[in-house]
């Protein structure tokens, strides 16, 4: 696995959301993805970290949304995320993996774990709600569900890591661009690469 | 066409302008395709407006970036605007028809014009700049390129026009989410429907 150190893109990332972190919206970016039907799709998540010491991103979804359908079929996804303090877009392209309950690797699964207790109670009540995209009653029920905050993942839940191996930096304010893109080693190890390109 | 009035997500887009508009981003948008190789492509964009009376979305791009060739393999693109103030995203789905110098079509011609005189001095001159994306010499030319205000568009400069027939309008504060869906009459008119679904 690549270690920080040898992540360029990683840096720059890691400055640019220390700059913008006075904003709500400084974690959320745009997660595009291939439909079955061939079309694309595009909404809006909530950046939740780094895996380890690695380049990998972390998304919390809900296996219910149609993205997981779109994963399914086309396991790439571009993140757009833009910086509307520091004005610079990062398009990160990378593949997803799906962890859900039933997937059969331990650590994983332990990820998964990790990243439901790391969420807020308000975000994990969100799947014990209604599917959703499905037609919602005119008359929301009247209980709303309560949870345990020592209850493991819900069923529902799910958790997207997005190994980048492209990535696209953009700087409004300097007009400054650069092309990041990764090989992997005879050992297995992620090498990346650096290019100035035209904005 | 379809007129502003039988288009029930235009008004809401309209008043999410209104309410964001002391953002300098506001009009920032993700738009998101499917590139040749099959995997999906997403990047910010300026919403340049509605077309005349209807519903189709206007954005000025190069004709020498890769949207353009995403765009000529798959004609289908969707769009993810969040808007940071008012909580709301609005995802809207559509084919989009590519309006370069080539375009045999007058009206459309006329259509591009307008839009290269929309925009700003600053921005038209990006259009004789070096092609985007491609390698940037270290050196950059000490001579800034210039423009005369009343010059046409540069054969660079393309208009694509974004015709909707999907959009799901997500409000974050009231956890409100509808889905707009459109039919195409016998008469060639859009007809719109619209179901409120779970969030």
């Amino acid at each position: 696995m690549a270690s920080s150190a040898t992540v360029p893109w990683k840096q720059l990332l890691l400055n640019s959301l220390q700059s913008n972190s006075h904003l709500k919206h400084f974690s959320y970016f745009q997660l595009a993805t291939v439909g079955s039907n061939g079309r694309p799709s595009n909404r809006t998540v909530v950046f939740r970290g780094f895996q380890e010491d690695g380049d990998k991103i972390q998304i919390n979804t809900d296996v219910r949304t149609r993205k997981i359908e779109d994963l399914k079929h086309c396991p790439f996804a571009e993140i757009c995320w833009y910086f509307t303090d520091s004005w610079e877009q990062f398009r990160i392209n990378g593949r997803v993996d799906i962890v859900d309950g039933s997937n059969p690797n331990m650590e994983k699964l332990e990820q998964r774990e990790k990243a439901w207790f790391a969420s807020s109670l308000k975000s994990r009540l969100q799947y014990l709600g209604p599917t959703p995209g499905l037609p919602s009653p005119s008359e929301q029920p009247s209980v709303e569900p309560s949870l345990d905050p020592s209850t493991g993942p819900s069923d529902a839940f799910c958790l997207l890591v997005l190994d980048p191996d492209q990535v696209d930096y953009l700087n409004l304010k300097s007009n400054y661009r650069v092309s990041f893109t990764s090989t992997v080693s005879a050992g297995g190890s992620k090498l990346w690469t650096s290019n100035k390109i035209n904005p």
